[in-house]
């Protein structure tokens, strides 16, 4: 595995690859979920690339920036053994200068949901993928649902700017008591993490009543507010898989979404159905 | 010449091609300026693309949108003759839908000059610019100094974002009295033409006082003023190639810009000392 922290290193090191490129952009603190995606990537691919970055323009004032969990050490040895040809770990005055390009995420779809709690969070987001696509010219570009309103914006913004790259979806990979797997799950004490489980829970509600046939989404809605009653529930939305409101679960076109404020810590989680 | 209106069909054409490709991206209307553009691109290339695209997002309202001079046939022989191998012509709903992601320019370069008085044109010009680039994937592409900010914002974004394209600065194209060519040239009548020979005039004058070792912009400024005192002013600029303002001009790093307003129809034009 071949470490790059430069621009100039990693585009000439590009230039010289051959073969698809695989993909795999992250913020660190690398768990089971990142390292599905690296073996993704790797078995689909003749090059993977990953690359550690964490992108301060999508935090907001206020948020966990300085305190978002690095593990350098453990991150590398992750990437060694999960078959990562080229890791990419640049310091923020390489991805960013004074008075740049600015990418704005489309207004209607950007200002919802986690846009609604977190403004401009996705324009930070899709500016710091655009950037790293550009350097590192994959092939495919793989992400998890976990981030699903960030999954949808990146697909859109390859459609709207034309860029030619697979956006490769991946499944949430949960703890064995559904917890959905995310780097601020360290945040959590004990007591907190319980409480958290019935954020998972209320997803798993929500699909056995559209296993039987209950698509109402108001319905839908109510019985995971009760599962979720000792929780700060920021919002519960029913979407399509282009993030339009639905009144009614649709078969394979349905994203059940939550977040939740557990003290300070936000937890988001969803289900595709 | 392949003549391509459709994404799919310019993608499929591209992804064929073998060899570097030559881009020279044009709202139409061509003019001996393009076509240097074109032969450029044609010496230094394998393959030259050229597209014809009045981009709605760069004008304002109120501005020559409607108007501004159309040639299809007339261009399409200028390319065919110039040695283009494909001409891309999309229409608005091709490159354009709703509710997109959007590119901002660089706030302090973006509205100074031509974006102070054209605010969010430069938003459009980047924004179409920077889809042609994804869609044709030049190696080079080809852009003239007489919209020197627009080059210059064009630079700053593949120098932002990583593109991996090379621009190519190429030089104004004149009549022989001077006057820079401009598809809104044909907007001028015989005593309006007249008048407008005064901008290039004043900026041979002042690249004459550099000559003669007189750096000093104000005076500069002052000379050129009086040249086109028959004019409207809209500005007259001394910066380097950065685009910062100058007061003293620099060898090998100025431009002089003018900016006039004839009757109803803008003029622009500068000079590279």
């Amino acid at each position: 595995m071949t470490i790059i922290k430069t621009i100039e290193k990693l585009k000439q090191t590009i230039r010289q690859t051959k073969g698809s490129i695989g993909f795999v952009p992250t913020m660190g603190a690398l768990h089971e979920g990142h390292i599905s995606l690296i073996k993704k990537a790797r078995l689909e691919n003749d090059v993977v690339v990953v690359s550690i970055f964490i992108n301060p323009t999508q935090f907001l004032a206020g948020e966990d920036l300085d305190k978002y969990p690095k593990k350098q050490e453990a991150d590398e040895k992750i990437c060694e053994f999960s078959g990562v040809d080229i890791l990419f770990t640049p310091n923020i005055n390489t991805m960013y200068s004074q008075d740049e390009v600015l990418i704005k995420a489309p207004i209607l779809k950007s200002y919802t949901l986690e846009g609604q709690r977190r403004p401009e969070h996705f324009d930070g987001v899709l500016r710091i993928v655009l950037k790293l696509f550009n350097l590192v010219q994959p092939t495919n570009a793989y992400f998890g649902k976990k981030d699903a309103q960030q999954l949808s914006l990146i697909k859109q913004m390859v459609d709207d700017l034309f860029l030619d790259v697979n956006i490769i979806e991946c499944e949430i990979i949960r703890q064995k008591d559904g917890l959905a797997l995310s780097s601020r799950n360290v945040y959590l004490d004990n007591k907190q993490r319980q409480l958290a489980l019935n954020i998972s829970l209320s997803l798993r509600i929500a699909s056995d009543m559209v296993a039987k046939h209950n698509m109402d989404c108001e319905k839908i809605i109510e019985a995971m507010k009760k599962v979720m009653d000792s929780l700060d529930i920021e919002y519960i939305a029913i979407v399509d898989r282009k993030f339009e409101k639905l009144d009614f679960c649709e078969l394979k076109n349905t994203i059940i979404l939550v977040a939740v404020k557990i003290d300070k810590i936000r937890l988001i989680d969803n289900i595709w159905i």
